[in-house]
């Protein structure tokens, strides 16, 4: 008798974009003419630059002929990718990396998803509250979590506030924890860490032999000065900490799946009985084996971003978003709302007005507004009483979903 | 502490592919002026046809406008390449399916990969022997068999050995298993499965609630009539069988990524006290949780396999790579080798001569006739003995070979 993984029944019914995006369908059903403005789902909107197009029609072109045609890659993806990633976003900033420390892949959802399974299910896992929902349900699938309590909460994970009082940077846990996530500049709050405040969770996993999974997708978005870009930045980290990045949110390519996850080979994780074992060449079989290596036309698209022009033109589109997300903020602050994010980081998290519930609020934004949000409680306990912005939206309907909430 | 995941430390070193590339890269190196005939890994070389170029093209033109950008995707793909699967793979030959029951995806090397996740540890894994590796190597990381054996079989896996005594497909075990990966037509062997033998196979699933995974990944390249093309031309089979599809050997896409996964709604798994529980709405969850989509280029072009044009461009790749087979057989046949499959997939299976080993043969046919052939036994212990050539080769690199091994 074939029996299911007991673990997926333990799941919430649905994954939070799939209702957010089941409840503006009824909407819209219901509201044919409304015209909806969706801030909700963290999605791109601006087309690629010309310097990516052009880089994807050559690649287009290769595969039609015999001379260029490329069958299967490296599964770690190509060397001319790499040495770009290596160049222009690790060693201008003191971050010294060898190719087989780079994984190159269809994207972060997959990498932050992928990546708890080459640990043991003993390990306990911490979290952000509020968080990405698909770092903690590839562990409660994989079982390295008890039943869900009231509230979605798992039993064993560890749960780490982040709140105006602490500025969205989780303090140390008290119990002891093994498997870290860290994201940073932070999906949903847009809040960033400071060198500071990942230095003292560098010490901790050097202390407890812990690992940080660092999830920089949103690093492109830095412009602060002294804001760390990369964990790696902080002295040790190399041997406490794996980092995920990606093209969806730099670059545009949530269409195009490119990422990568950065496995330094002094990242060590242990036996029940205390052997160190080098996690690198684990990763490495487990990405080769269930793995068949990224498009070579998303790769070439990607090296595209490192060039001189793909850098200016890329800059462009960030900036973009960066410009959407001072106006949310400046709009919502004016209006009188409690606002954080949208500084370093494509999102605004804004506290709900008059103590309304995330959902209550998220309803009252589409019907009235005609807007979409996306509910903080989505993201988890803390995030009750929150809502996310996204500043990834075309900058004319970003200033209408803004003159519309000030209409509400 | 970080613990591992002990069951990644039973497996081999190498993953059978990667070993392959690193003794011919070793002999390369010592050998610059060797041209290597490269028949080991299943890897296309055709260019893809004008048909596919022309609607990347377009797929590439779209991304760079506002109106035709594309970012995240449907995560189980676009309805534009799920309508034309149904209409073009399955309705044909008399299978109804819903767009809910594909999922599009990355790579049938993930997909099996993936699939294995949603199923308890304790279910009993039964596969043919020679088998693709993905199979086993992913239940063995997710622990759902012992440590391995001398001569690479795991623990608490059922090995069936195809041979030709049964014709490569394996007859019924003695003792029960749960979850069955078929693949037909072979990869390696190059057989192909009758609608009888298939049909003993739905019967054993249905009395014994077992689930058949179907791995149909070369069905194009069957050229001899009453040969199933899905396991769903066989009565009953939806209630028990998940289908695997891909794009790679089928239009060329190794270098593209892209394929499907046929999980009809009537597909039952059990909780450990036996209720009933849909596989298709977990696999569901599973898919949103940790894929993020295929790329919308490899979906356009993937569409493109099934217009008109496309379908008779598609044809004639896939006739070069048959008479590949064609002239391989023909050849070794002639030389006194015993030789299977070549004629309803793109492999051919040969003995040995003279009794030597799988690696031994492949290293003499690496290192006196300069081809890359793969061991048989690299597929598992009954394929000691045997050796896979393929024939996705260019047609004059294939004549070459064969030329060189005749020499030999």
């Amino acid at each position: 008798m074939i029996t299911i993984n007991a673990n997926f029944l333990k799941l919430q019914a649905g994954y939070l974009f799939p209702e957010i995006a089941r409840r503006v369908a009824v909407f819209a059903r219901a509201n044919p003419s409304a015209d909806i403005v969706r801030l909700g789902i963290g999605d791109v909107t601006e087309p690629l630059p010309p310097v990516i197009i052009q880089a994807m029609h050559k690649a287009v072109d290769d595969m039609a002929d015999r001379a260029g045609f490329r069958g299967y890659g490296p599964e770690q993806g190509y060397d001319f990718l790499i040495d770009a990633i290596i160049k222009n976003d690790f060693a201008p900033r003191g971050v010294e990396l060898d190719r087989s420390e780079i994984f190159i892949s269809d994207g972060s959802k997959c990498d932050t998803g992928n990546f708890q399974e080459i640990f043991g299910l003993d390990n306990v896992v911490a979290v952000t509250d509020p968080v990405y929902p698909v770092y903690v349900d590839t562990n409660v699938m994989a079982g390295r979590t008890g039943g869900r309590r009231d509230g979605g909460r798992y039993d064993r994970i560890v749960y780490m506030p982040c709140t105006p009082d602490n500025n969205f940077v989780p303090d140390i846990p008290k119990e002891p924890v093994d498997l870290i996530y860290l994201c940073y500049p932070n999906n949903p709050t847009g809040a960033v860490a400071t060198r500071e405040q990942l230095g003292r969770w560098v010490d901790y996993a050097h202390r407890n032999k812990a690992l940080i999974l660092f999830d920089a997708a949103y690093e492109a978005f830095i412009s602060e000065k002294d804001i760390p870009h990369s964990i790696y930045e902080i002295p040790g980290a190399k041997e406490v900490a794996v980092e995920f990045r990606s093209f969806s949110k730099t670059a545009g390519f949530t269409g195009l799946r490119c990422a990568f996850t950065v496995v330094p080979k002094q990242v060590k994780a242990y036996t029940s009985d205390g052997q160190a074992v080098e996690v690198n060449p684990i990763w490495n079989r487990r990405h080769c084996t269930r793995f068949n290596g990224a498009s070579y036309i998303s790769q070439v698209a990607a090296a595209a971003v490192y060039t001189t022009e793909g850098k200016k033109q890329v800059r462009q589109i960030i900036d973009i978003y960066l410009a959407n997300a001072s106006l949310i903020r400046n709009e919502l602050q004016k209006l009188g709302y409690e606002v954080y994010g949208g500084v370093n980081a494509p999102y605004v998290w804004l506290k709900t007005p008059n103590g309304m519930g995330s959902w209550e609020f998220f309803d009252l934004l589409l019907t009235k507004a005609h807007v979409v949000g996306t509910p903080g409680a989505g993201f988890g306990a803390a995030g009750e009483g929150f809502l996310r912005l996204s500043a990834f939206g075309a900058p004319q309907s970003v200033a209408e979903a803004m003159k519309r909430i000030a209409e509400l």
